[in-house]
């Protein structure tokens, strides 16, 4: 298939758009490098330095034979959307390119602005270009568990039927986040299901829960192959931080109780869930939901796993509770499915000591060039 | 009260503004004209000429003694938001200020576009001004019940109990739009409780029914006071539509079966329930809803209406089904509560022959300048 990778220098797009071009798929990425532009700005950087995208397919083209031709430039511009998608002309459009991070969302009114704007005027992009230049184009547009939130009752696989008063009705399940930046994506789901139910699109919506890792079946030849690694508190996932932390010796940051409970998935299985969903497309006018996660774990329990790794290794891991700076709860109810992706084909790699132990051996190779003012930057909920 | 309104040009945002600086508040009023330019740049006209928010606010000030101050400018611009709230510094927002119009979103993609944009955006700096000058105040927030869709179950105020699998919570209402307006209304109300959540805001959002009617206690004695009145496609609500059609001898257009039910108000008491909610206000905290409407209609049974009063004047009026423009139920159920606006104390004006006589006789006035072309425009949802 023709598959264009928005987003595709990121932390997930980069080795997804890797992963397709091996398995047969024309490729093709678009990014703006927003992501590293905000990093600069905020004044954090990765573990290690990447190169840019088109340096990044060039390496991938001399390594792998695969040529991804790359588009730069802003998806928030319709001129820059409707020539990519004119020149490309997609079969599948995977969508990524959004400003991901929660905590950047939550740091001042500007940072707000620009993750609504970016995030509800790309997606509204998408669903207008492939309106015009390809209607049967598949959508695979990346969600997060956290559109549900935590409520008191199980968490289905996008829909609800609920029974009221003698009378029933299927529903999108009840949405409702903890921040900003999964707040757009509830709203992104909004402006999915609408033009689904009006143009015939077809969707597939992925609520992924947060992703740990950095090595691929395409990535572990080169290093220059490998995507960003964020530790700080803006971009860095929650499992990858703390592999950071215990390998720099600074105490892994519990927020307050740490029963804060989460589906989790290796990256591996990120890439693998896109090309699942890509290779059995969603129904023309249908919007299809998985939950995109393989085991769920709270933060105590992650923290605790991490250390018990970490001093296997012989670093001096040790758990420090911190108020806790986001408004969430903090032990809660948590019971999602996530059958569908399974369904499909999904081998979990699961959350085992050797791959973290494995992550946590390349971290230490970078102990050096950890910066440690970068790990809590104390961004406030309330 | 000092109650800031916004959007204070509109078909409502105007006769809110008169009617509550007449009980004792003090009033400003905020617009930039859009829904004027928008008329302007698709070629359709009010029934007859208003004055501009500027002359408007002074016509008043010499009719009735009451000063309502007028800034004019882009409530998607922070620095003009931010001015203008450090100026007025309200204890209570009313936000009309969006895009209103269902049929012009569907338009075409800049539409869409505009809709979209503007409409986030100005709820976004609203909550944002809000956190930051005037914490404690109370937003009231024009939404719509067509955020509800048309669900096979009973409608309630804004929230449900769900009980699934042996437990229970409380959710928002599940929200399916059938206009991308109405869509931009529900990411609204996304925005909206997140933000309550987060920041302890106090908002009243009101699911408010299409709005019928023109005049008010406020402005029968000048016809300069008078709202907008738009009969057009575009920005002319269902039963104001059907008067002048009537008036003009145009058939009364019925998209298909004319099943599609709705909650009606008049404007009289659009203006009553918005005084009512900022009365008494909701508490810090919470995202208080109300079903704002006073009868349920289909739009045959509008045209019914219409047809019986018209022809007992002597007007020659037709009934005509065509094919539905629209993508929506033609026929289905419809069972929404609305009862928290009656216990603040509203006291619904129904639509009787005498008010449909009234309107249709003052529509009469202006027989000679309406334009049919404008009626009918075929805007396609699909």
């Amino acid at each position: 298939m023709r598959v264009l990778i928005l987003g595709g220098d990121g932390y997930l797009g980069w080795p997804t758009a890797m992963h397709l071009s091996t398995k047969g798929h024309d490729v093709a990425v678009v990014d703006n490098y927003l992501r590293r532009r905000i990093c600069r700005e905020e004044n954090v950087t990765p573990l290690f330095e990447t190169p840019d995208l088109i340096q990044r397919c060039k390496i991938w083209d001399r390594i792998s034979g695969y040529q991804i031709p790359a588009f730069i430039g802003d998806l928030a511009h319709w001129d820059f959307v409707s020539d990519v998608f004119k020149k490309f002309m997609p079969d599948t459009v995977v969508h990524f390119a959004e400003q991901p991070a929660a905590p950047y969302s939550m740091l001042n009114r500007k940072a707000a602005t620009l993750t609504l704007q970016n995030n509800l005027m790309v997606t509204a992009n998408v669903i207008f270009a492939v309106r015009e230049f390809c209607p049967d184009a598949h959508i695979i547009k990346l969600g997060t568990m956290g559109e549900y939130g935590t409520p008191n009752i199980d968490i289905e696989e996008g829909w609800i039927d609920i029974e009221h008063k003698g009378r029933k009705d299927t529903f999108l399940y009840p949405r409702q986040a903890g921040s900003l930046y999964h707040t757009t994506k509830i709203m992104d789901t909004d402006l999915l299901w609408f033009y689904v139910r009006m143009w015939d699109l077809r969707v597939t919506d992925l609520m992924q829960g947060p992703v740990y890792g950095i090595f691929t079946d395409e990535n572990e030849t080169d290093e220059q192959l490998l995507p960003f690694f964020n530790y700080d508190e803006l971009f860095g996932t929650v499992l990858n931080r703390f592999v950071v932390q215990a390998v720099a010796g600074y105490p892994l940051t519990v927020y307050g109780k740490g029963g804060q409970t989460r589906g989790y998935l290796n990256i591996k299985d990120t890439i693998n869930c896109i090309r699942l969903a890509l290779e059995t497309p969603a129904p023309q006018g249908r919007l299809r939901i998985f939950n995109q996660f393989t085991e769920t774990f709270s933060v105590s329990e992650l923290a605790e796993k991490v250390l018990r790794v970490g001093n296997r290794l012989g670093l001096d891991v040790t758990i420090q509770s911190i108020e806790n700076p986001r408004k969430e709860a903090e032990s809660h109810y948590y019971n999602p499915v996530h059958t569908g992706l399974i369904e499909l084909g999904l081998e979990p790699n699961f959350l085992t000591n050797d791959v973290l132990a494995h992550l946590m051996k390349f971290v230490s190779n970078y102990k050096n060039t950890i910066s440690k003012d970068q790990i809590f930057k104390k961004i406030k909920w309330a």
